[in-house]
């Protein structure tokens, strides 16, 4: 099998679960009780929060929560946030936010909250110059992605920052970092961010195991109210086996950004190049540059997505057609539909995501059975005149 | 070790890990993936959620909802219910309620809303009298717990259901049934209940897993807003392993409650029998009938029970003094005190809570090393006084 739909999820890491094990095992104590048989449990949980902290490079570690998954870190931040400070009824997100920023600003917009949703270019590049005309002074908070799940293009995090914070100090600053975490280097301190929410499972921890970062300056009411855990933020008793995974999966993550950026980026660099140049109809849905090292998105002309999967499936190549948790419905991705990607690609994009654990056998795989897949549906597409026309255009791929 | 401290977390069956390590090694899929890879991680969650059905005796496998925790079950039955239906501002629950329902309410109280807080008796037994006199037109919700985790005492649901929907059949009835599951059979249909919460750690899944029950006749919103996972109603990608593991724990309770109902209740009464006959000042906090299998609540007069948790620990005895969601603060436990017991033992009362894995020999060491360490603690209480005439008044005691 050849897995490349990391950004759906990831493989646990080993030594993720070897951390892990000894808390599923005879370590189970509630690291709330008062005997000597919690204290390893409890110092499991210290560990990992001094982990996380120095993996986002927090000030202290008083400002990581854990929590259950990445929409859970998103609607504790921005219910929690808003929550708190309910008179401002103004608040900012992206157009190509996850579902779980995206349909959380929605259901305040329902509420009666004025809400704007800042537009991408076609190469899924953020707005700034829309984003500095709808800055008030009652915008509570804005939310802004730091990698696009679907795309992997990064947004200028630093320069939203300074953005939002010249324009109004008192806004609150949330930034899903669910796709960066991992990818490329995250710093809360220098990139001027006061919450940021990370999932385990998208980087080789268990799924069901997130982060929350918050920075002192900003104050939240829970969204899980009940036991003290996590200095009374987030209650419910702690899941000392994923959250010891966490911070030793973060801890792997450091370590590993350069492989990220050189030998994930190569791998995904050949499959790419690869692609495009051996399918005529295949088209990169965004720009080159500014984009996560194991991502890329590439649209198949005049052919049907999901068509393309099962046939790789079938070879044993996952891939995705947009983010897993938009799955199931048929409508074309809400994050190419706002790029402006043509129609005729629309419905034929696939997403491609790598990790450490791709290999270049898997990579020459793929470029060796996917022209082959593509020829096929090619050739029952009804859009047989539009790719004649294509092919003749493009001098016939090769 | 000797562990008593069931109430707070179990160990994890060996049965369940092993149900669960294939999720968290091979078979890593996302599960609304579209591929074939994804299949069986989808057949899991599919699977449990058809245990969990069962364990309960709900209807549809459709009226599960997986979530992170007890906590969360409670927070999404309760706050969900609320949005839903928000002209109705009248909400009830008991005294007694462990903090994640407690500390919402007054979240609640603080928002305005009416509260009505129905107390227990000595036993710490439900006052159904003053429940009777409190449902009103506007009454949106109750929530009450099927047993007690200090006291293990069980409230009688059923008839708790009958009195509500007698009185208004449009209020809502939402059980925290965390402390009976895996102790007690659970019926929701036998028992009319709405909404109902387990929690996987307390019945050997591990931390970091529960479920919410809730008919096909109840509406609520959503807490975690996202992704379609759940039916919509609770976003996040789903823990595969321990929702696997959740499932089989369930089906290995389910197949455990009569070893519960003889073995671990053989064992809980030899225990406190033995405590009460050889300790002349312990006092059983609640009346001998109407309590879960596994648990007793003790006061030691005059003493404190930090001491003895102290003491316990040293001697490789894990027990607890009241809820470990509440430890670390230094009041005396809210569930004790709506029972009015005495002052004198308030500050002594000890939790001791069985499981499956409980043995004869570990209650014979307990009940050989506790009578020595309550005198040492007896030579050093302030009360010398006290204790000589509790000591006269029970002849001596053993």
């Amino acid at each position: 099998m050849i897995y490349l739909d990391n950004n759906a999820t990831t493989k646990v890491d080993e030594k993720v679960l070897e951390e892990m094990l000894p808390y599923l095992k005879d370590e189970y104590a509630n690291p709330s009780s008062m005997y000597d048989f919690s204290r390893r449990a409890h110092n499991a949980i210290k560990e990992a929060r001094g982990k996380i902290k120095d993996f986002l490079n927090a000030v202290n570690e008083r400002e990581i929560i854990f929590t259950s998954c990445g929409s859970e870190s998103a609607n504790m931040a921005i219910k929690g946030v808003l929550a708190y400070n309910n008179s401002k009824r103004h608040i900012i997100t992206t157009k190509v936010e996850h579902p779980c920023v995206l349909n959380t600003y929605k259901e305040y917009e329902k509420q009666g909250y004025d809400v704007d949703y800042i537009g991408v270019n076609n190469s899924g590049e953020l707005d700034l110059e829309e984003l500095k005309t709808k800055i008030r002074k009652d915008t509570a908070l804005v939310s802004i992605m730091w990698a696009n799940n679907e795309t992997g293009v990064i947004f200028p995090i630093k320069q939203v920052s300074e953005i939002i914070k010249s324009r109004n100090p008192e806004t609150k600053f949330f930034v899903d970092a669910v796709q960066a975490a991992g990818k490329i280097p995250i710093d809360v301190q220098e990139n001027g961010i006061d919450m940021l929410g990370i999932s385990g499972h998208k980087f080789h921890a268990p799924k069901g195991v997130g982060a929350l970062y918050i920075n002192s300056k900003t104050s939240i009411l829970p969204l899980i109210t009940g036991g003290h855990q996590e200095r009374g933020l987030r209650a419910g008793t702690e899941n000392v086996p994923y959250i010891a995974g966490l911070g030793k999966a973060a801890e792997l993550a450091a370590a590993g950004l350069e492989y990220e950026a050189k030998e994930v980026k190569r791998l995904r660099d050949k499959l790419e190049a690869g692609i495009l140049s051996s399918v005529f109809n295949a088209r990169l849905n965004t720009a080159i540059t500014n984009r996560v090292p194991n991502t890329t998105n590439i649209g198949f002309e005049y052919i049907e997505g999901e068509l393309i999967l099962l046939h790789l499936s079938d070879l044993g190549i996952c891939a995705s057609s947009g983010s897993a948790c938009t799955s199931g419905s048929l409508e074309p991705s809400h994050v190419l539909r706002a790029m402006g990607t043509p129609f005729t690609s629309l419905h034929g994009s696939i997403r491609w995501s790598l990790s450490k654990f791709t290999t270049e056998k898997e990579i020459d795989y793929v470029l060796e059975k996917l022209p082959v897949v593509i020829e096929k549906l090619n050739k029952i597409s009804p859009f047989q005149k539009e790719l004649e026309h294509l092919k003749a255009c493009k001098g016939g791929g090769k």
